[in-house]
């Protein structure tokens, strides 16, 4: 833990396992990566997953922000998991459910893409890979793929109900948490797709 | 449009009607902070609600966030609703549907704090804050609120089918959209529910 990872606010809800960092990471697909550009701040949305010890990132070669980064950006990565609302007996007691992990490091230009990209799409989309042909070299050559080390980081995990003080239990309110689901809805097949190809198994996932 | 606000990858995604920004925002609870700290980016996660052409945020007087931008800090902040997985014949056009909207701008602290919360809390759950107890002074205290007005932004919506290439049509996978939903599951009572309060109108949204 460095000093700009140490949880300040509500250290309580921190997690210190690397496992928990792990788990975090596994369930987000979206992470926000901000540098300094300029000066300032920018906050970039990308698809993320992890692969070990690493956060693996991939874009195409004509981003801003994937330029940026394989210059040698210092980055804070940050995702969010919202899992619920928490409904108080008064405004100031309500709040949110969430997981959130914050990584700080300067990210890496992947050599071995071709690998990546295998590892990306298996968590993305679960035996996805296998069904599809081989990424053809112009397209391996427009896409960089960065690695940020799983080194400076933490966690924070806010869960469970709310939290009122004795003199507002008699409020009458419901109070209790209302939990946020993420989950497929209904696949919509391409208007272009051929044949009667089965939808991918994880679809249920 | 400002420089860092113009969208030079893919721009045909960029949504320019300040409805689309609205939009966004309004459909999101969770945004991501960046601002720079020490020479480095930190980005950190914190509710948001747009109250008319401002968004607004509140956290602890206590929080390192509030505390650095209430100091007139430069933000970044950037919400994103993942939408759909868009599963292509090929990894390389395989992709996410989301949509995004990044705000630029120096927040400042809101001096009528009791209207805001009360705005953020209508926005949140609605129909909650006029159930409730007015807060106390202590509790107002305790709280700040900033706001960033909705003046530098961008919008970038990606949306549809996979665009895959006519000689990937033949491929023998199943292509089309993973739509991804966010919704309510069951909800979890406080354990030191009294009575039998029933639970809030908007639970089913």
């Amino acid at each position: 833990m460095s000093e700009r990872t140490r949880l300040r606010r509500i250290p309580e809800n921190a997690v210190t396992e690397v496992a928990g960092l792990h788990a975090v990471l596994d369930a987000a697909r979206v992470a926000h990566v901000a540098f300094v550009h300029d000066g300032g701040p920018v906050n970039i949305p990308t698809a993320v997953a992890r692969d070990g010890d690493r956060l693996l990132m991939h874009g195409s070669t004509g981003s801003r922000l994937f330029r940026t980064l394989a210059d040698g950006a210092e980055v804070c990565v940050t995702v969010t998991l919202l899992d619920g609302m928490v409904l108080a007996r008064s405004a100031f007691e309500s709040s949110m459910n969430y997981r959130s992990a914050m990584v700080f490091g300067v990210p890496t230009v992947v050599t071995d893409k071709l690998d990546a990209l295998r590892v990306m799409t298996a968590a993305w989309m679960p035996g996805r890979w296998e069904t599809l042909r081989a990424p053809h070299a112009k397209e391996l050559a427009a896409t960089m793929v960065l690695e940020l080390p799983l080194v400076e980081w933490s966690v924070k995990v806010s869960a469970g109900p709310p939290e009122d003080p004795p003199e507002d239990l008699d409020a009458p309110v419901w109070a209790g948490v209302l939990p946020i689901v993420s989950s497929y809805g209904e696949p919509v097949p391409a208007p272009d797709l051929r044949g009667d190809p089965p939808l991918p198994a994880y679809f249920s996932a």
